[in-house]
């Protein structure tokens, strides 16, 4: 059911868009900032635990966020309880951030200023997986009331994450979650992909993907250093 | 962010995805076949609620349905379960069905051996609305995990749509879901929407909902024959 004309025409927007994402990607390398995307189905939790995310990290460490809708700003007003700083992009119908959106938001910010940047796309498995945002880690968050299959029926976007984050693992008994079965899924799209469990209501899960927060950014900090 | 010529070869796809739409509208009501098409965020619950729609409407009608997903099969093996006739359609990276892509599915089936046809689009909130497939009617399915501001935040899905369908009733207490706020929402976006409470689960709401498909079955039946 491809169309010809529109493959070319999206093909040219993808280049584009890459040549935008490299010159995000050496503006936050030179600025020291570490900047972690968060992708995932609606509903998915991103918010809640993007919201605990900065929360803890705050008292250590300046955080920021971006988050990406439809409409509606109601995700940075949740997220603003935290007291980051943070800035909503209303897509309008669009199903996924471009790294131009991530660009002019970030316009009037001095990076320098920041330890972690935190950049939360539309709710969309699809969509986002094509979009490069120039950042250092691509979390792809899955709840686990929406099934252990997921990674098999949407293999671009676990294929274009680094780790696959299961959420809400408080409910995990109440729906009956097969944990093995989902890790297969997951390992069987991308072998090896390190697999967090998570709950931003019970806190189960955060002080390790913290930790693991802690240590890619000294370790960026390192490299940059050098 | 808008792509001038992007967003002009989009309008011609849509505009031929009319077309097409149109035609298969014509072709279900001479055969006299009710076709409902459904739409979510992905795991909402499409799946198991239209094993179950499929199991139960069997006794007394001949139903088939087609299933919508990037890869696997695994929602027509599960379907298949109902010993109904199932088709999966595999849109490889594209993020929605198109009506052409459901023509050439039905193309060595008989219409007229169908009362209902079930099509169920991939998981995804944004870019399935802007297709007709032409069906008779469209549910919107969310489920209580995803939260109660869905409907805001995807207008266009819930406005594109004809019944709003809150599945897994069964774990609304334990995400302790907000009927009122969730209903606010969607009737700011649609007002008077008809919302059904469903669980595949348990069975909740199902006795309603397929009173609601016989009932409008009958009533195109009847228009048929005038």
């Amino acid at each position: 059911m491809s169309e010809p004309r529109l493959v070319e025409v999206r093909r040219n927007v993808l280049k584009r868009n890459d040549v935008v994402a490299r010159g995000l990607r050496g503006k936050f390398c030179q600025a020291g900032v570490f900047v972690v995307s968060l992708v995932s189905s609606p509903g998915s939790g991103k918010t809640t635990f993007l919201e605990r995310t900065l929360t803890e990290l705050q008292p250590r460490y300046r955080v920021a966020a971006l988050v990406g809708d439809l409409a509606t700003e109601n995700d940075a007003i949740r997220l603003a309880r935290s007291k980051a700083p943070v800035r909503q992009i209303t897509t309008g119908t669009l199903c996924h951030l471009e790294a131009a959106m991530v660009e002019s938001a970030l316009d009037a910010w001095d990076l320098r200023n920041l330890d972690f940047l935190f950049i939360e796309n539309v709710g969309n498995l699809v969509c986002p997986s094509s979009y490069d945002l120039g950042e250092n880690m691509r979390l792809v968050l899955m709840s686990v009331t929406e099934g252990e299959d997921k990674p098999l029926k949407y293999p671009t976007i676990f294929n274009s994450s680094d780790i696959a984050v299961i959420t809400k693992t408080d409910l995990a008994t109440a729906v009956e979650f097969d944990w093995d079965a989902a890790e297969k899924s997951i390992h069987s799209v991308r072998p090896g992909m390190k697999v967090l469990r998570l709950s931003a209501k019970t806190g189960e899960g955060m002080s390790e993907y913290l930790e693991l927060l802690s240590r890619q950014f000294a370790e960026q900090r390192a490299v940059a250093q050098t």
